[in-house]
């Protein structure tokens, strides 16, 4: 993963945040993810391909998945239900669709989201691809931003 | 998602079972995936996109994840390393290339393949995609492949 092609994920958090929920998203520093446990107990996952592959993986407390879908649906969620699984389904799609966008030249389309939970779940990449994780501090918590990407060569890939 | 498109799927857990590991995997009954909890600590996610939006989930248990791997491998391995979820995510980038050749009238092309572990974790949809819940068993022992996809109309779709 190059740097070059983080920078597209880390501003369509911020827009998302920005514009979805008229919550301020502030980056904390990049780390390669060699610490590969995920912080809080539920993830969006959303995966990219094209002539590269990739999955953005927007990492959430339940406080701020919760704070997400009410703002959202304009109504007071106090557990996660399907409103809220639904919303940060949403929220990564949102945040794929943008990079996607400003990454025009790898032709990339998005698949389903997908929502995991569970305390202490972890999501691993293959050995091979060095993912990113950033942290952001957000208005209504924290939350992990995770990236992998890699680039297909020609006549490679599946 | 239509009955037609879970075949492909079928065919190709069968087949990767055979071909890669010389092991026999047997259907079992079809099921909407109503209960969505996952019965085992390792899963297998794969995306596919095109002109169609799914999400290709392989779910196993230890046991089968680390046979697995020390067939691939041709080793003993004995417990879940990094070896093993290389292997379980090789895994389900071979069941979704073998669906995807079949299912050629949507164009599409696969994401990064995720392993994502723990005990109680769980892989939710969007609530309108019905996804679909294979039990298999296998030489191995058993497995479940969990399958989501919805085609995209012209113009709709990020």
């Amino acid at each position: 993963m190059q740097a070059e092609h983080i920078n597209p994920f880390l501003r369509a958090v911020v827009n998302a945040f920005s514009t979805m929920l008229e919550c301020e998203a502030r980056r904390g520093d990049i780390a390669l993810a060699d610490t590969k446990t995920q912080r809080y107990p539920i993830s969006g996952v959303i995966g990219l391909s094209g002539k590269a592959a990739g999955t953005v993986v927007i990492n959430l407390s339940e406080e701020v998945a919760i704070k997400s879908a009410s703002t959202m649906l304009m109504m007071e969620i106090t557990e996660v239900n399907e409103d809220v699984i639904d919303a940060v389904g949403e929220l990564a799609n949102m945040i794929a669709g943008q990079a996607k966008a400003e990454l025009e030249e790898y032709d990339l389309s998005v698949s389903l989201p997908n929502v995991i939970t569970g305390h202490g779940h972890d999501i691993l990449f293959p050995s091979d691809i060095k993912q990113i994780s950033v942290p952001f501090d957000t208005d209504f918590g924290p939350l992990n931003l995770e990236v992998g990407f890699e680039t297909i060569t020609a006549g490679v890939g599946v």
